[in-house]
C-alpha cells in the first residue's frame, strides 16, 4: 500500500484542531518563564526501535507554528534507536508550546506503523503474500492518522468511511432477514464504482456468497480449522479465484502466522488500531540563540 | 476524583464529528440492504472484565441518531464479562450507523478506566494515600475523553490545558536559563489562581524548588532510590509537607509498586493515555421489527 | 441504486449553513412585516411534471425551524404539475425565512432527479440494462445533494470523493508515464477494498487495460464507433465479461442513445450535475391563525 | 455592477471547504499512480465562448495548495473557444487532486457570467438603461459565487441575504393581512440604511405602493401588457420618477426583451442562478519535470 | 426599530460558541461540589433599572443545557430595580455551568438597550422625530448582540455588515481621489437594492453630495454651528427633503441635544457599543430539590 | 502577570471570525469606489492617553490582509494622546475592509488595560503588594482578548475556564447544603493540580475555609469594614499566611482603595471587562500610490 496524503491546507486545520484543545488561552509556563526573542534549536530522538509514522504531521504542525525543519527522516523509515527523527529550529515559544502535540501524534502513528511492519516481516518469511489489513477499531476521529499509520507500515487501510466499499456485517444480515437477502439487495442496490464484501460464518455461507456474486468474503471469528475447511470448500466449487478471501475477527499478534500459513489473501486485526503500543520519543532542546 | 463532565450540548458536537467522519456521504452497506421502516433493539456487552467508561458519550452519541436508552450501566461500573453495558432501541439504520463509533468510544475508554483502576487498587493494598495521576500524552485531540476515562478509573486526570497549571519541564528550564530562574519568572507572572510546578532531576533540586515556593516537584525520570533519596532530603530541611511530590517518567505497570511504597503523593503514568489495550465489547441486535 | 441517506443530525448541520448564509443577522422584512404570534400553513407545490428529490432534506430544515411537516409526497415520486410536495405548518416567521433555502434545496434536486429518470426511461424502453452514471462534476460543495438527487432519479451516482475508488483518468496516466504503468502502480498501490477504473482512449488501451486486470475501463470522449470497435475488441479477447465498460465524455441528452444501443455496462454525464434545470416550484402560505 | 470581493483569508476557507468534501482521506488515485518529486504545468481551456468568472477563486484555491499561477485572464474577460483562461505550475499531485474542484467553480461561475452577460448585449442594443439582475434563487449555499458570476457577467446582484433590504413578497403582504398594512409596519420598524421593495400584482396595487413610500416596486408574474399598463398608470399619477419598478417572474430568456421594451428600471431573472448551464472547461497537462 | 431575531438553531450554535469557550473540558467546581441528581430553581434579577435585552438569547441557551424557563419578561421592558427577569428550573449542574455565560450576555446587552432607550427617550421630549442610531463600533464579533439591543432600546441599528448599504467614508474618499469621484463611483458600480451614503465635512460637499443623487449624508465630526449650517445650506438649494441627513463622530451623551434640537434626521453614536455599561444582575438560586 | 498569548495560527482563525461576520458577501463601498491596484499606507493614532493592547491582535489580522506592518509600539505601552499606535501599508482595499474590526480589538483591550493600570498605579502608591483582578464578567466570547487586555494592563486575568481552578461560589454553597460540605467534597473530588478557592460571606466563615485547607478564601460583597475584621481573625488563628486573601464584589473604581488599605492579597473587579470604557483610536490613510 502507497501512503495517501491529505493536502497540506486541509491537513493543518485537523492539526490546529488538536493544539488548540491543548493550548486553550495559551501556554502559560512558556509564556511566564521563557524570555522574548529566545530561537532554539531541538531534536525529536526516538527511545525504541520504530517504524517512524507521523513525520508529514509533524513538520505541518511545526511549520504552522513558524518552526522551520531542518532535517527529518522520511515516513515509513524503519530505524534503531537513538535516531533523530527530526530536528527543527525557530522560536522557542513555539517549540515548547507545540512540543506535545507533536509527539502523541508521532509516537501514536509510529506504534502502529512498527507493530504493522513487524507482523507483515513475519508474514513475508513465510513467502506467501498475504496481506495485513487494518479494521474501523480506530480511536474515535482518528481515522485518518491510524490508517495513514497503517499504509506506512505496509498494511492495507481498508474501508475509510462507511461511503467507499459495501462490507455486509452480522448485524446487516439480521436486519436484512438472511445473507442471501443481504447480498441481493447490495448487489441490486449499489453503485458499480464500489466493491462489495460479505461476513460469513461457515464453509457454506462462504460458497454461497461466492456464487451471489461479491468481491470480498471475510471468515468472521473462524478458527484456523474452520478457515481451512472454508478455502478448500470454494476451491472445490471453483470459487477461490473469484473472489478475495479476508480473515478477520479473533486474529491476534500471537495467533496470526496460523491463519496465515492457510493462504487467505488478507488478515485484518483490530489490535493494529484500537490497542496501539506509542513508541518512546522525546523532544530535546539542543541550541538555545538570544535573538536581536 | 470526581466525575467531570463537559454540557450535553458541547459533547454533541464533538461526538458528531467524530460520526461524520466516519460516515462520509452515507452508510452505503445500511441503505442498501436495511429495508426501511426497520427498528431494531440491540445490546453492547462487554467480554472482558471492565471499568466501564464512555456510557454517558455512547448515549449521548445514540440520541443524536434517534436512538432511545433502555438502560445501562453506570460509567465507572466495575462489571465482569458478559454484562450487558447498554440497551438501546430505535430504527436500524441508525443503529447500524452509530455502532462503530459508540464502539470505539467505549472500547477505549473503558480500556483506559480499567488499567487505572487496576493500577489504584494495588496502590490502595498498601494503605498508604498515593494518587495515581494521568500525563498530557493522550491521543491527540481526545484529550477530553481519554482524561475523564481515567477520573471514572478513580486517578487524577493532571493537567487538561497548557493553561491550567503551570509544569516548568525540563526544556523550559534549558530556554529560562536555570531552575531558580525558570521557577522565580513563574511565581512573578502566573495568576494567583493557578499552581505551580516544577520538573527535579536531584534531591538538591527538590530542595532548591521547595524553597522557593513551588507548589509541587516533580521527581522524574529518578530509580526509586534517588526518589527515596529525595524524600528524605525533603524530610530533612522541613519542607516535605509544604509541597506536593509526584513522580514522573519511567514508571510503568511492572515498576509502579517500587515508587508507591516510598510515599510520594502522586504517582503518573504516560502509559495510561498513550498505550492503551482497549476492551472487547461488541453490539449485537437482538430484536427487530417492522414498523407501519 | 437505492437512496442513500447522511444521519439527520448531520445533514441538519449541512442544511443550517446554507440558510446561515441566506439569514444573515435576521431576516428584516419578516421581523418588520409579521405581527408575532402568527401561526400559518403553506404548501410547496410543483409547477412542472418532476421526480421529487429534496423532501428529506426540506424537512429536515423546516423542522431545524420548528416547523411541523403537516405531509409531504415520498422522495422520488414521479408526480404531475399542480402536485402538492409538502404541506408545512408552524410560525410564520420560521416559515417565511426558511422558505427560499428550502427551495432552492428541493428544486435543484428535484431538477437532477428528473432529468436522469427521463433518461433512464428511455434507455429502459431499449431492453438493454445499460446504468445511467453521474460524474463529479457537480455543484461545488453540493456533492451530497447533487450525487443523492441522482440516486432518486435511479441513476449511479459513481465515485463520492477521491478515496472511495481508483480512477486513472488522462493527467494522471501523463504523469505516471504511460497507462501500463499507472495501471501496474494502482494495482500495487491501492486496497483491496477499491475498485479500479482506467479512462481509455483507443481499443488496443481497453484491451490493454483489461487484462492487467482493471474492475472497469471507462471510454472516454469516443465516438460511437470507436465504442463499438472497443466493444468488440474486448469480446474477441474474451475480456469483455472480466470488467465493466462505461462510456463517457461527449456523451450528451441527444447523443446518449447511440451509445446506450451499443450495450455498454455504464453511460455517464456530467450535464447531469453541472447543468441542471430546476423544477419550478412554488411555496404558497394557504392559512393564517393568530395564537394566543 | 462592479465586482466585489470576499477577502482572500475568508474566501479561502469556502474554497478548502469544496475541496475538503471532495477529497476525503486523500487523493487515493494520485497517490498511487504519481511517482513523488513530480513537477507539472498544466492549462485550463475553454472549449466553448464564455465571460470566463472564478478566476479569482480559483487562483486562491490553486494557491492554498502550493501551486503558481503562471498567467491567467481577468476575471469577466469575453474569450473565445481555445482560450487558455489560466495556465499554472506546481506539484502533479497537488494539480490533480484539486483538478476537478477548480474546474466546478470556474464552469458554473462561468456559465452563469456568460449568460448574464449575453442578455445583457442583447438589452443593451435597445439604447434602453434596463438592469438585469438575478434573484436569491442560487444553489444552496452558492450565494457568494453565484451572486459574483452575476457581477462578473455585468449584472445586478440584488439582494445578498435577508439582511441587507427589506422585499415584501406575497407571503409577507398575506401574513400581514394587506398590502398597505406591510408596507406601513416595513417604513416603521426597518433602518433607515436599508431600502424597501415590495411585490406587486396590479397596477393598483403599484401606485398604492408608491404613495406610499417605498424605493423599489416589483411587478410579479405580470404580463407585458399589464407591465405597460402599470407603468403608465405610474406615470400619470407622477409617481414614475419616484421609484425603481424591477420587472419579475414569468421573465425568461424568450421573453425578456418584450419586457425590456417597456422600459421597467429593472428585469430580474431566477434562472441565471438556479438554471446555469456550467461552460465547458478543462485541464491539460502540459509539462512533466521531475524534481530533485 | 423593531426587533430582528437570528432563527433559533442559528443562535443557538452562536450561544454555544461562548459557553464554549467558558466550559472548556467542564466545570470542575460543579462537578467536584454538586451532588448529582439535584434539581433546583433560580431567578435573574436586576439590581438596577433596566431597559432589558437578552432574554431571547438567554432563554436558549438556558434550553440548550436543557434548563425550562419558567417565567420570563420581553425583551425590551423597562423594568424598576428588583425585578424578576427570568426565573428557571432545571439540573443544578446545568444551572452553575451556565449561569455565567447568561448573565454577561444579559447585563451587556441590557446595558446597551438602557442608554439607547434613555437617550431615546430625552429626544422624544424634544418632540422632534430624531433617530438615534448606532454605529459598526461594537465588540469584537458581537454585532448580532450589541446591534439587536439597541434595536430593542428603541434605536436604529445602522449598518449590519460591510455588505449591507454603501457607506463612503473619509478614507475612502481620499483612495478614490476626491468626493465627487467616489460618489459616481458608487452610483455606478452599487446594487439598485442598496442605499448609498456618503461622509461630509463641509456644507458644500452636503450639498455636493445631495445633488449627485446620494440616499444619505454623514455630517461627520461637525460642531452643532456646522450642522446648523449645513442644514440651512440643503434648505436653500431644496434639497434637505431628497435625503437624509445623519449626524455623527464627536456625538456624546452629553452634547447629544444640541445636535438634536437642529433636527437632523439621525444621530449616531459610537459610545452606545463600544463602550457599555453592564447593567447589575444577578442569579440565586431559590430552592432545591433532591430527584430519584 | 505576564503576557500570554494564543498561537498565531489559532488566534487567526478567531480574527477572521470577527471579520467574517463584518464582510458578508464583501465590503461593497471599497469595491465600488476604490479603483483597482490602489496601495497605501496608513496610521492608527491614539486620540487619548492610553496603555495599548491588541496589537499582536492587530498585526495578526493585517497580515492575514496581506498588509504590512511597518512599525508599532509594544503592547503594554503607556502612551501620550497623538502616538502612532501602529503604521501599516498593503492594498489599500484591504486596509478599508479591515480597519474597522482592528481599531473594534484595539480599542476595547486598550480600554480595559489603560483602566486596568490606573488603578495598579494608585494601588503601588501604597506600597502595598495588592494584585489587581479580572473576573468572568467578560463580554462573550472574549474572554480571551478580555484577559490578555488584563494581563498587559498588569492585572491579574484570574480564571481563564471553568476547568482551570475550582471556585466554590455562593450557589454552589447552596447546592452543596452548605460550606463545610461543599468544600470536602472540592478537596476530595480535584485534581491536585488545581487551587481550591471559596467564596465566604462572614469571618468565621473565612476561618472555617481556611482551617478546612482551601487554597484562596474569596471575601464576598464586604463592607471594608468586614473585610478588616475577617484578616484580623485569619490572623488571630494563625491563619493569615496559610492562604491568600481575595476581597470581590461591590469594589468599585471609587472605593477601592478602602479595600486595598486592608492589606488582602488579591482585590477583583468585574468592571474592569463587563463596562469597558474604549480608547479613542482612528485610522488615517497617510500616502496612495497606484500600482503598476
Amino acid at each position: 500500500m502507497n501512503d495517501f496524503k491529505m493536502p497540506v491546507a486541509l491537513l493543518r486545520e485537523k492539526l490546529l484542531c488538536f493544539l488548540r484543545e491543548d493550548v486553550g488561552m495559551g501556554d502559560l509556563t512558556t509564556a511566564a518563564v521563557a524570555p522574548t526573542g529566545i530561537h532554539a534549536r531541538a531534536q525529536i530522538v526516538t527511545k525504541e526501535p520504530a517504524v517512524v509514522a507521523g513525520v508529514r504531521e509533524a513538520q505541518i504542525l511545526f511549520k504552522a507554528m513558524e518552526i522551520t525543519i531542518v532535517k527529518s527522516i522520511n515516513d515509513g523509515a524503519d530505524v534503531p534507536p537513538g535516531t533523530i527523527v527530526m530536528e527543527i529550529e525557530g522560536p522557542a515559544d513555539s517549540i515548547l508550546t507545540s512540543e506535545r502535540t507533536a509527539l502523541n501524534i508521532l509516537t501514536r502513528m509510529s506504534g502502529i506503523a512498527t507493530a504493522t511492519r513487524r507482523l507483515i516481516e513475519k508474514i513475508q518469511k513465510t513467502g506467501l503474500r498475504v496481506s495485513l489489513a487494518a479494521t474501523r477499531k480506530t480511536a474515535p476521529g482518528l481515522q485518518y492518522f491510524d490508517k495513514r499509520a497503517i499504509a506506512l507500515g505496509g498494511g492495507d487501510p481498508h474501508r475509510f468511511h462507511l461511503d467507499d466499499c459495501i462490507l455486509i456485517k452480522d448485524n446487516h444480515i439480521v436486519i436484512a432477514g438472511g445473507l442471501e437477502e443481504a447480498v441481493k439487495r447490495a448487489l441490486t442496490n449499489s453503485s458499480f464504482t464500489k466493491k462489495i464484501e460479505v461476513e460469513v460464518r461457515t464453509p457454506e455461507e462462504a460458497v454461497q456468497a461466492a456464487r451471489l456474486g461479491v468481491d470480498i468474503v471475510m471468515l468472521d471469528n473462524m478458527t484456523p480449522e474452520v478457515v481451512k475447511t472454508t478455502l478448500e470448500a470454494l476451491a472445490v466449487h471453483g470459487l477461490r479465484d473469484k473472489i478475495l478471501v479476508e480473515v478477520s475477527g479473533g486474529v491476534t499478534e500471537e495467533n496470526i502466522m496460523e491463519y496465515v500459513r492457510l493462504g487467505p489473501d488478507i488478515v485484518s486485526l483490530g489490535d493494529l488500531t484500537h490497542s496501539v503500543q506509542a513508541v518512546d520519543m522525546s523532544l530535546e532542546i539542543t541550541e538555545v540563540k538570544t535573538t536581536g
